[in-house]
Order: C-alpha cells, then structure tokens, then sequence
C-alpha cells in the first residue's frame, strides 16, 4: 500500500485552477471529518462508560472489552480517514493524468483505490490480529485451554467489531446525507433553476457536491466494508471455537490446537495478497478505450483475485482443518463432516458474491430489459416511470433473495453455520480488490468534476466520464456484493450469538418472539425513512443557501463573483452530522430497550428474553435485506434510465434526446432514487451487522451465568400426591446449565413417602446451597407415583 | 337486508340520461363479474379435482373438504356479486336523492352500503355456521366426542375458509387491477391530454372508471372481508378446540361441551344484531351539512355498534366459557385463566382496531401534519413529493407495528393464542357496519359521476362530492382495518397451523427455516410488484384505446360522436383477468412448492417440513402486513396532498392552487399512490391470509399421522450397558403421538440384567407390531443404571 500510496502521490497534480479546486474538495473532506470525528469521540466516550458499567455489573464480561471497543473504532476511523485522503489526492492526479491519455487516466484513478482498498483490508486484518493475539496472551497465556476460556476471549473481540461498526454506521449514514443533500441541493438550484451544467464552478454547492463523493462513497463505503469484513471474521472465529467443543473440547493441530478459530484470518490475508495480483493486472493499452475495455480490465482483475482465493481455500481448508470435523446441527445432533464440505461452503460464498452482483447488473446496468422498460414507461410521465422503477428494485428482489435463501441452506447443509461463516469470509477475502474497484470510480467522478470547474479541453472530461460511467456500474454490483456479504455475516452473527445465549434456538411461536420479529422487521423500514427525510431536509438547507448566494453575490453567474463554496460545505457538514443522530440512536437503542422490555416483563427469565432479542435481529435482518435490495436496485436503474438519454433511446418508436419530457420524467426517477442508492440503501448493510453485533455483546449478559443471583432455588418446586405413603418414587426431569451448554438429566428417588420427600430436599438443598455455583437447575418435570 | 334493499331499489331513478349511463356502468360491471367467475369456475373445478386427490392420497384429509370449498368459494362469489348489484343500482338513486337534498343522498347511498355490509357479514355466518353444523353432524353426529374428531371437522371446515379466500385474492387483485387501469388510463388521456374535467361522457374509458370503483372499491372489499371475517372465525374455533384439549378433552357447559368453538360464531352473529343497529342511527337532518357532520354521523353509528359489541363480549364470554379454564402455554405448560381474562384480549381487539384507523388518519387525513409536509415539499417538483411521501408510508410503519405488536403480546398474554383469535372476532365482529360505511363511498364517487355525465345542476355534484369526500377518508380508515384484522387472523391461522401439525414450535435457528423466512419476507414484495406491473400494463392497453378513440369517432370532443364505452370496459375486463393470474399462482405456488422441495430433500421428515413452511407464513406475514401499511399510507397521504390543492394551501407563505406547479408535482405522487393504496396494498391482506390458510389445509397432510407407513421400529435402540448383573434398571424415555397429539412418557424396567433386557424386547414388540398402529413411539432416551 505504501509502495502504490508513493507512486500515487508522485504524479504530477497539475495547477493552477485544477489544484485549488482540488484542494477545497480535500479541504471539504478533512473538515468533515474532523468535525465527524470530534462528534464521535463523544460517542465513543459514552458508549465507552456504559461498557464499562455493563462489564462491573455482569461477571462475564470482561473490561478489556471497551478497550477493544476503542481500538475497534479508532482502527475504524483510521481506514476511512486513509482512504479518503488517498482519494481526495488521486482525483487531480486524474484529470491531469487524463490530459494525456486514457491508459494513465486509469492507472492513476485505479491506483488511488487501490491505496484505498489495501489500506482498509489491511488495517482490519492487522487490528483483528492483533486484538486477538493480545487478548489469547491474556486470557489463555497463547495456549489452548478450554472453550470457555475462547469464549470470554472471543466475547471481547466482538468489542472490536462492535467499535469498528459503530463508526461504520455514522460515517455510512452521515456520509451518504451529505452526499445526497450537496447533489439534490446543487442540481435543484444549479441544473433546474439557474440553467447551468453540472459541475459549473458557478455553483456555489459544486465542491460540496465533489466532497460529498468522497465521504458519502468513499470513506463510508470504505468503513462499511471494514466493518462487514471484521465481523465476518470474527462471527466465523466464534463458530471456529464451538466446532473444537463439538469435538470433545480439544483438537489437536498443528495450530496450537486452534486451527478452526484461525482459519478465517489466514484466509482474509490470502485474499490481501491475491488482491495486490489482482490489482496489478488492472490496465489498458489502447488510448480509443470505451467503457467496455475499461470494465474488462476491471473483470480480470477481479476474476483473478477470485480465482486465486479459491485455490487458497482449497489449500488453507485442507491445511488447517482436520480431516473429519464433529459438529452440532441443530435438531439433528452432532455429524461428521469433512473438511472438503467446508471448502464447498467457501466455494458457494464465492459463487454467490459474484451471482448477486450479476442480478444487480441485470437489474440497473445501462441498456438492460429492466432499465430500458423504465425508459419506456417515462414517455407517460414522471408518475410511471417513478411506478416502473419502484416496482424493478421490488420484483429485483426475488431472484436476489432466492439465491441467498439456497446459500445459507446449502452452505449450512454442507457445514453447519461455520459453513456459512467460512461462505461469507471467503466472499469477503478479496475486499481489498472490491474497494479497489469502488473507490476508483468516484475518483474518477471527482476528476471529470476538477477538469470541468478548471475548464480544461473537453476531451480530459470525455475521459474521466468513460471512467466514471464504470464506475456506476461497480458501485451498483459493489452493493450487490455488499449486502450479500452483510447477509451472510449477519447470519453468522446471528448463529454466534444463539451460541453465546446458549438458548435451543429462536422459536417464533411463542407471542413475545413473533412481537419482536414484527417489531425488527419494521425498524429497516423507519431507519429509511428517517435517511430519506434527512436528505429532504439538509438539501432544502442547500437549496436556500445556493439561492441566497445566486441572488446576493454579485457577478456570480458571469463568473466574476466568486460563490462561497466553504458555506455549503459548512451547510452539508452540520446537516449530516444533525441528522446521523436519529437513525444511529434507533439502532443502537432498540435492541437495548428490548432487553430492558423483557427483564421488565420476565425478570430473570433470560432465555425468553435471548429468544425475543433474536426475534428482534431475525426480523431486522429479512426486512433490511429486503429493502436494501429494493432501494440499491430501484435507485440504480433510475439512474441508468436516466442516462440511456444521453446517447439518445427509442421510445415508441422515435428517438428521444436529453431535454425531452421524457427524460424529464426520468430525471424525476433519478431525484427519487438518489437517496434509495445512496443513503437509506446502502445503509441497511451497517443497520443489520450492527443490530445482530450489539445482540451478541448483550449474549454474554443473557447468558447462562446466572446461578451467582441465586434465582434457582425458586424454580424447584416440588409436590407429592402419592396416595400410598409406603412405596412412592418421585422423578425429576431438569435441565442443569453449566456455561453454555444445557444437559437435560433426570434423577429417581424411590422408598417411603417420608424418604422421598427427604431426598427431594436434599437434592434442592445440593443445587442451591452447594459450592459448584456454576450450575444451574431449572426443574422440568416432577412426576410423583407408586 | 332485504328490508333495506326493497327500500332502496323503490328509491326514484332519475331518467333519461342518468339512467342511461347508471345502466352502463351496471352492465360493466356484471359483464366484468361474468367473465371473471366464468375463468374462476375453471380455477375451482382444477383446486377441487387437486383436492380431492389429496384427500384420497392422505387418509387424514377428508373428501369433503372438496365440497366445503366450493361452498366457500361459491359464498364468496355470491357475496361479491350481491354487493355489486346494489351498488351499480345505488349510485344512480343516490344522485337522483342529491337533487333533492343531502340528508336524503346519505341515506340513499348509506342505504346501499348497509346491503352490502349485511348482505356479506350474513352470508359468511350463515355460509360457515350451516357448513359447520353439518359437518359436526357428519363426524360427529352432533355430540361431543373428542378434540381428534372436532379436529377433523375444523380441518374440513377450513375448506371452506381456503374456497372464500381463494375467490377473494382473484377479486381484490383482479379489482385493483381494473380499477386503477381504468382510472390512470382515464386520468392520462382525458385529463392530461385532452384537458377535459374527470368523469367527462366524451371521454370513452369514464364508464369502465366507475365501474372499476365497484369492481374494485365494492367487490373486491368485499371479498376481502367476507374472507377475513370466515378466517377468523375458523382459526378461533379451532383453537377453542385446544382449549377443551388442554381441559382434559371434554368439558361440561350448556352448549354441548363445545362452548369455546361456539364463542366466536355466537360473537360474530350478535356483531351483525348490533351493526344492524348502528346503522340505524346514520343520519343527518340538515341540508347545509359538511364533510364534518357527515362523518360525525357515520362515527356515532360505528362507535355505538362496537360499544354494543363489547358488552356483547362480557355478556358471551362470561356465559359461554367455563370460569376458570386451562390453556397449555407453549414453553411455560398449563395455565389457569380465567374467562374474564379472554374478554379482555376481545377488549384489546377491538382498541386496536380503532387505534391502528387512527394512525391510519393521522398518517393520510386531509390537512394533518405529514399530509401537509408533503404539500410542502411539493413545491420543490415531483421528486421531492414522492420521497416525501415514500417516507411518510415508511414511518407510519413504525407506531402501526408497535401497537401491533403490543396487541399480540397482551392478547396472547391474557389467554394464549386463544385470545388473540378473540381479540381478532371481535374485532371483526362488526365486519358489516365497516362494510357499510366503506361500500358508501364508491357509490357517493359514482353518483357524482353520473350527475356530471348527465350534466345535472353543480349543486348535486357538490353534495355528491361532501359524500365522496367523508368517503375517501373511511376508505383510507377501513383500509388500516382491514390489515389490523388480517394481520390478527394470519396470527391466529398461524398457531392454529402450529397445533394442527403438531410441531414443538418454529425454530429460525435451523437453516431451512430461516431460509424459508426469507424467501417469505420476499414474497409480499414481488407481489406488489407485479401488481403495480399490471396496471401499468393495463392502463398502457387503455391509453392506446382511448387515443385511438379520440382519434378516429368523429365529433368525440364535440360531444356530437359517441365514444365506444364498451371497448373501454372490456380492456379493462380482459387486463384485469389476464393479469391477476401471475400473483395468483405465485401465492398459491409457492407454498405447495415448498413442501414438495421440503419432501424432495427431507423426506418423511414432515416436522422439519413442517417448520419451513411456518418460517415462510411468518416471512409472508410479517414483511405482508409492513408493505401493507406503507403501501396504503403513503397512497392515501399523496392522495390528499394532492386533494389539498383544491381548498388551496399554504406554500411558503404563498397560497397555492388547482394548476400549480406543486400541484402537478402532487398528481405525479397520486400516480404513484394510486396502484398503492387501491391495487398492491391491500392485496396484502390477502396475501397473508391465503397463505396461512393454504399452509392450514396442508398441515394434516405434515402432521403426525404417519405411524402407519412403520417406520417407528428403526427409532427405538435399546443398549444395555450396567456393570452389574443383578441390580438393573432400565428407564425409557419416549414419546407417543396418538393423532395429533405428542405425549411424552417414560416407563421404568427393573430387575435382573435379563429380566430388563426381556422387558426391554417386549416393550419394543408391543408398540411396533401391536394393534394399536395409531401410536408411533420415538425413544427420546434410555438410561440404563443400577
């Protein structure tokens, strides 16, 4: 990274006028930043001090689990911080570089998000690593002991995780409404009212609107992907360390014993370095390049990178896993698997990473059956094309959802949710090269923005734009990618925590589940509203602003005034950060008002209350996947109808420009689905991974640590109706939990009324009184005959 | 009824004219009705013969649950039918009553509305009670012999149910689909194009739009209700079945040991005593009357039958069910709740329904807080409308599903899942008068059609419109109705379906499961997709007509050439027919392709089957009942943001009106809402519905019946492992299922090491080759011990 990062900042970036737009873009970016995290510092803070008091109060969490937490969000932080730099650097680079030609122009924009992308994996591998290391040190001395011990290790990793997506939400919600207000706000004014193009220095927003693709898609797509990569991860290590229990508590490797917990690891740095190949090979030679030669070079890399890590898993699987492998399938008991079925599960990750990313292609790429239908239906108006549009991103999820149904069942069939786990690290090792890829293309947008406000030779603009027309379409099948991934991690962190709870699964026949599930499947619904509406309302703020400046600066629209860009910058700063609040405390803090709910409700019935807050994240889960396809598909294919416009489309018939009604009414479909693909959308990823994250930092808390309260001596209760006073037995039924795991067992007591009855008070007093406090009784069943 | 109907039909027809076109729009109107039952008897003839296999494949299926369905559909069909002719014939004797006076056009239009409400609730308690006393007469010669055979009967009955609803999802759909087709095509060539005002006789698709609002508005509600209302009541008798279950089998009370199953009928029949009544007290006395004093009277009529109602509850409650009764408790075993606990889940029932009308109001109403924001946001173009009230539907979501979830919890709290079918009669219970005041919109929107179709004096329009008005607001209302009592009904269908398969609950920790939950949650989605489709589809197809009309009758404008109003009818028929067949099959599809995948790769595992088709009614369920509410709410809020333009409103100081800029933002957000809130959105309700009934019907077919095909003797394994000879002890664990039921039992051997052992071999023997095949045991454990 650093190599690429000299070679990068080497180039010449240009001068005059291109620098000094370049270097309010940059100085746009750091100063929200700079003011998002001096915010979040208050945060992290907070949150801090409210770990810390969970960690007094519940035996089982440990305290180092906020400085996990603190490490998790400054590593964070740091990778979105690096990137955007990177980028804000590379975009000027860029235009100059497309002053010469297209090849360079490539090279420069893709070298930039190739800093990027190896910056973010690398710090989430290195800052796991290391969180790991420390904490085995810690815990176990660096030896295997015991799962329980993995455990509490495991549980104070997820503290990382929880740092690292916290910030991911901010930075994803804070940065999408402030990309969205700066371009709604400018294109209202700039485009519509005052007639002039997009990207016109004239515009006061226009650098709000440059900075807005940076930290709206770079830096949080950047802490997104960080974010989904080390909680895939670290859900895959948690499932690791409960196939060793299924296998008897111990296993031995040539990993210290650990092999299964750090499989997933060692496949994300495989995928790092596969990633550098990949990279490498992104160029093109011929300088009358279009789109389509661009976009394959892209593929190769990309189908390398892949290629690679698929060999790496076949290799790293059969490498550190044993052979035969023991593990609990729910309902079914414990199987033995094969570590070659764990392969496949890695094989179907990989599989179905690159399928969804296809359906999203069908569903928004220029020129599709879907996007050309939208087109068509603009010729009536704004109304059906808005129908035509909302309705694609809706039937859109049918195969998306079919085919992420089959991955979950077969990779779960095939390996138990470490299966599914290892299917979400393998779709997640070749990050670095996916964000590559992300991150060029609003690098590139940036440039055709720099070449267009410096007013350099159209041919620079019609470069960058064939870059930037890429770009789209990478940053739609990069959130196909990315939801599929937030998916399958979710799942992984939802079969983590069902393991921490030590629940018997997440039964939605009881009342109180079903409620939660109702009531989780609604908050996706809310938490989008409550993005768009921010939207609504930071860019009606810029709108005002932009107006105010058109009228009372003076010359501004003959170019002699200059606009006050540092004001919108300043109006889209404040108005994300004002509105990231809302939907940022919704999810944090409904999971926790449930729990405080049910305690309420079933005191200290903590396995009702693990169930209800499963519900919770099950429902939030199916329902923010939903929408996040919806929204993602239904804004991209507005997007791409709008620009089938410019090369002209037929339309019953006639050919129809740019400026036509119907493109109007697309231009409409466009302003609905901006927010749709750039705010709410993408931002049901970090809403899913962070709801199921701060369920399993709540699991240890629900689990089955209770007895040190001494709530058991209640639930015994023991009867005897036996008619005859001489020979009566009494069986009990009951459940004892020791940690995690619950064993059903089962006791007889035979004799005379009277010798029963002793026994069954001795036994109660045994349970209770006696030293072994880490069991748990809960008495099924008593039944009492002759 | 019948009393009502002869008073309106004596009402004055008007002549000339008005009669003309009233006779059109009737005929329309049964022509569409014609030609859908003509291709529904073809869809019941292939369900029965589907059936009827079933039933002789599974010998726990009756034959006569053939018969029960084709009663039901033919009941649905009938109840539909009979409130369209009252309608068409209503609408013109309500604008001849508007030439005299509004009191009396109320009562006219109110008349008509009272037949359809009576007509149906009637026709679904005489439909299911005279099923339901044959069918206890059939299976059990009219006395109580046991829950298993109470159980055949309710299986049968739900035939019925699955018949009703079934004709209701064609209805709905095949209604919206009619009359939003008719409307936007109307609306984009006659409005947009021509500049002619709605309802205009020139234009040639203004018949098929009056009758798309009976086809749609009347029959398809209709439909609706008749559903929910039979599946209500059927889910709570079957759950009164487990009731006297869970009391030992057999109770002892004055209705012939039944008392629990009687209740909700008894309920639902004395609902239509009070409707009767309350629709008595609608009336206004003064001519000058407004929207405000027409709704005041249809709310003391309402408020009156449901506070009737609700002692009706107490009185019933407290005299049909045993005092105190017991319950099983899934996870917590038998309860003892009182019957007044089950008149209070019927209090919450009825709250809820009104709450949910309320949120509904306030989230769509004339002139309150989030319709206004969207007038403002109108002003900005039409994109900002749509988001804005995109947003609108999506945060109402968010109290609609928390109060929802709320009356699950407290229902099923106060008496099990029992109650929340109670909670669910009695909501329902008032299921006419809701109808009437529903149904008396449509006709008020025709009337005012014929009276400018005829060209009568303004005044009538005028009143027309008051009644209109109050119209829509109920329709918007009756809509948050209608998805609180669906929701509650799939609830209630759902642990009817639990208990009938007998399975130990539905477990999302199990892959499949959750696999199912997903591709459930995606279901509602795509459905609405495709029915939004449908009318673009559709509305296309009348565009072409009416353009061509226009273009080739000369004098059309002129009002001298006669448009060809039945070609316009007919396109709508046939759109309407063709296209509600692909949402059809993928709700009826779907579940049956699930256990057939489900039988593919788990084979006689029914309980795992089982489970994945719970998860996908759970997905449908609750991602249903989410679409559903924004679906209708943000419909319903566009449409009166854009009906506040009429009065006029206030736009940043600015008083804004009819021709506006924001008001043509406004109708393009209408355009949008219009599929909403009258096509996709309450299709949900059926939807959800169907989809729990058809899981019901197929749940015998997964239950526990399985024993005879012998396969218990492969799950008993008895290892003998006790170190001594002498002194041994074996106990078993096992579970018998006797029909439905799972008991578990455990029997103890003692003795000698071979004395066990032999008791052990007989014990085998006995359960497998005895007589008794009905009993299939599964050894859950057998501990061998001294």
């Amino acid at each position: 990274m650093a190599v690429k990062r000299s070679w990068v900042l080497k180039q010449d970036a240009g001068d005059g006028r291109m620098k000094e737009i370049s270097d309010y873009i940059y100085e746009g970016a750091l100063a929200f930043l700079k003011a998002e995290y001096r915010l979040l510092t208050f945060f992290v803070i907070g949150a801090s001090i409210a770990l810390a008091v969970v960690s007094f109060i519940v035996p089982t969490t440990h305290i180092l689990i906020v400085v996990a937490f603190i490490f998790g969000a400054f590593f964070s932080a740091l990778a979105g911080n690096m990137g955007m730099k990177i980028a804000t650097k590379t975009n000027v680079r860029t235009t100059q570089a497309a002053r010469t030609s297209l090849p360079q122009a490539l090279k420069v924009s893709f070298g930039g998000g190739t800093v990027m992308g190896l910056g973010v994996a690398g710090l989430a591998v290195l800052g796991l690593t290391a969180a790991f290391i420390l904490l085995f040190q810690y815990f176990m001395n660096g030896t295997w002991s015991s799962t329980d011990d993995m455990t509490i290790v495991l549980e104070t990793l997820a503290g990382f995780s929880l740092g690292a997506e916290s910030i991911a939400l901010f930075a994803r919600v804070g940065g999408g409404i402030y990309t969205k207000a700066a371009d709604v706000g400018a294109d209202l004014v700039g485009k519509v009212e005052a007639g002039i193009p997009e990207d016109d220095p004239r515009n006061p927003a226009t650098i709000a609107d440059n900075v807005g693709d940076n930290v709206g898609d770079v830096a949080g797509m950047g802490a997104d992907l960080f974010g989904s990569y080390v909680a895939t991860v670290l859900a895959a290590m948690v499932l690791g360390n409960y196939v060793i229990r299924d296998m008897g508590g111990a296993i031995d490797d040539a990993f210290n014993g650990i092999g299964p917990i750090l499989l997933p690891m060692t496949i994300a740095g495989f995928g790092i370095l596969f990633s550098v190949i990949g990279t490498m090979l992104v160029k093109i030679k011929s300088n009358d390049a279009k789109e389509k030669e661009v976009q394959g070079a892209l593929n190769i890399g990309n189908w390398v990178s892949i290629g690679l890590t698929l060999i790496a898993c076949y290799v790293l699987v059969i490498y550190m896993l044993p052979e035969t492998m023991k593990m609990e399938f729910f309902g079914e008991g414990l199987k033995d698997i094969s570590s070659i079925r764990v392969f496949y599960a890695t094989v179907i990750g990989l599989v179905v990473g690159g399928v969804i990313s296809s359906i999203t292609e069908y569903y928004t790429g220029l020129g599709t059956k879907p996007v050309l239908a939208i087109v068509q239906k603009s010729s009536t108006g704004a109304g059906t094309n808005v129908i035509a549009g909302l309705a694609t991103g809706m039937i859109s999820t049918f195969p998306t959802v079919l085919v992420f149904a089959a991955a979950i069942w077969s990779s779960y069939a095939l390996a138990g949710f470490y299966g599914v786990a290892l299917a979400a690290s393998a779709m997640m090792a070749t990050t670095a090269m996916q964000l590559a890829i992300d991150a060029f293309g609003p690098i590139a947008d940036n440039a055709g923005g720099i070449a267009e406000m410096s007013e350099q030779d159209p041919i620079v603009r019609e470069r960058t734009d064939i870059l930037d027309s890429v770009g789209n379409t990478t940053a739609a099948t990069g959130k196909g990618f990315a939801i599929a991934s937030a998916a399958l991690t979710s799942l992984a962190l939802f079969a983590a925590y069902v393991t921490f709870t030590g629940i018997d699964g997440i039964n939605i026949f009881k009342a109180p589940v079903l409620a939660m599930l109702f009531v989780g499947g609604m908050i996706p619904v809310v938490f989008s509203a409550l993005a768009m509406n921010s939207v609504g309302k930071a860019a009606m703020d810029m709108v005002y602003e932009v107006r105010r400046q058109f009228k009372e600066i003076p010359g501004i629209m003959e170019g002699t005034g200059k606009p006050d860009y540092a004001k919108c910058v300043d109006i889209s700063t404040k108005a994300a950060l004002r509105e990231m609040m809302l939907p940022g405390i919704l999810t944090i803090g409904f999971p926790i008002a449930i729990v405080l709910l049910g305690k309420l409700v079933y005191g200290s019935d903590n396995q009702l209350i693990a169930e209800m807050l499963g519900g919770y994240m099950a429902g939030v889960t199916v329902s923010g996947v939903l929408w996040a396809i919806f929204q993602n598909n239904a804004g991209g294919a507005w997007d791409n109808a709008k620009k089938s416009f410019e090369a002209g489309v037929e339309i019953n018939g006639e050919m129809t420009y740019k400026g036509s009604d119907a493109h109007k009414a697309a231009i409409t479909g466009d302003t609905v689905g901006d927010p749709f693909k750039d705010t709410s959308g993408p931002s049901m990823n970090i809403l899913i991974k962070l709801t199921c994250l701060i369920g399993l930092v709540i699991a240890p808390i629900l689990g089955g640590h209770e007895l040190e309260s001494g709530v058991a001596k209640e639930e015994i209760k023991v009867e005897m109706t036996s008619d005859s006073e001489d020979v009566a037995q009494a069986v009990i039924n009951y459940t004892t939990i020791k940690n995690d795991k619950s064993v059903k067992e089962e006791i007889t007591f035979k004799g005379t009324r009277e010798e029963v009855e002793a026994q069954l008070k001795a036994f109660e007093k045994t349970t209770v009184n006696g030293d072994d406090v880490d069991i748990k009784v809960i008495v099924d069943k008593v039944e009492i005959g002759k």
